[in-house]
């Protein structure tokens, strides 16, 4: 298909196509002439996959080139695949927890991981996320409602869930792994499993709060 | 005390005190001189609550004000105290959910919360962030790995107990809510309660993700 083409199937403004031929995101078409090129099925799946990023993921668009290398290498596991998308999410771990407070937290943190067997990388950007509020809290004053063990154990009975849709049992097994069309189209998926449930817990969160509060602190 | 005693002990810069007193955010000392004003411990409390609302929940100072218009009038119920700062915590909804897919979503989020039985205001923004939520999974093909019951269940668990914390036992009853040194107090908890633990349950909730990735899909 030509450009315009795969403008109009992917929605993608031919302005922002050629931005990211530019930056090298998307691999040049056929040249069929000295202004022509011949884009197939594979820049489309990819462009999708490129939105999904940035406007699903909202991530910036060095992390996304960060994130297709990763798609593109085969020798790279589904799980880092998806590793790779996940800790390219907002919020971002903003400074390292150093003061002595934020030091405890780290601590209590990493003995939960451990103490839960969880497989979890010693550089995963939740666990700081996960240190500084809960070093935060405690600032605050604000005693955790739950114990970390109680969210914890609440969030793993859902991500398994969640996870598990990630990779269509057709996919399964070695061939999706190294396919370059399954890969591009299981990233594309996981953004939104991963983003997409974590609004829907926030969301549900919120209102849930709502709920206590009406009643408990409620007038009338 | 003078305005560098309440910068210290605040911790909060004296530009930034004299703007949010310019703002109107903080009311002014009484003047005992031409240049010099006594400040009370309320504004030692109100600059508390107001870098909490700014500094936790990220919270824009015109929906500062708007917050601590409902602190300070005493005839707003604490539940509706608790949900002007709610109502203000980002990401708010970006844009009316107006297609077929963003109105089937919304009528299922409107079905479920009522079959629940669940208090929630019919112009929560948590609404709307959970129909844009359930209308891209559905745009993108993920099946939810749970249903939103599911996840609303699990939620009303961990609400109930946070939104319990947010008022200690000391201060349940009328007599809280109708003075002004605790509305403030409680206001700063609030935010502390609702904005950490949402971060908590964010960042155990992508640890979840990745455990449950690294068993399912990770090599080796």
């Amino acid at each position: 298909m030509q450009m315009a083409e795969l403008s109009r199937r992917s929605r993608v403004p031919v302005a922002t196509i050629k931005y990211y031929l530019r930056e090298g995101l998307l691999p040049p078409g056929t040249a069929t002439s000295a202004t022509r090129a011949e884009y197939a099925d594979e820049h489309l799946r990819r462009l999708r996959l490129i939105r999904a990023l940035i406007e699903i993921g909202e991530i910036p668009v060095a992390a996304v080139r960060h994130i297709l290398e990763r798609v593109d290498d085969e020798s790279v596991t589904l799980h880092d695949m998806f590793g790779a998308v996940q800790y390219s999410l907002g919020p971002q771990p903003s400074r390292p927890v150093l003061d002595a407070d934020g030091q405890a937290a780290g601590r209590e943190v990493d003995e939960l991981i451990a103490g839960l067997g969880w497989k979890i990388d010693p550089d995963a950007p939740a666990r700081a996320l996960l240190a500084s509020a809960v070093a935060a809290l405690r600032r605050a004053g604000a005693p955790p409602g739950v114990g970390l063990a109680g969210y914890a154990s609440a969030m793993a009975a859902l991500a398994a869930k969640e996870v598990a849709t990630m990779v269509p049992d057709a996919a399964r097994g070695g061939a999706a792994a190294s396919d370059p069309k399954s890969r591009v189209e299981l990233a594309e998926s996981a953004v939104a499993a991963m983003v997409l449930h974590e609004r829907v817990l926030v969301a549900l969160h919120r209102l849930a709060q709502e709920d206590a509060s009406a009643r408990r602190y409620g007038g009338g």
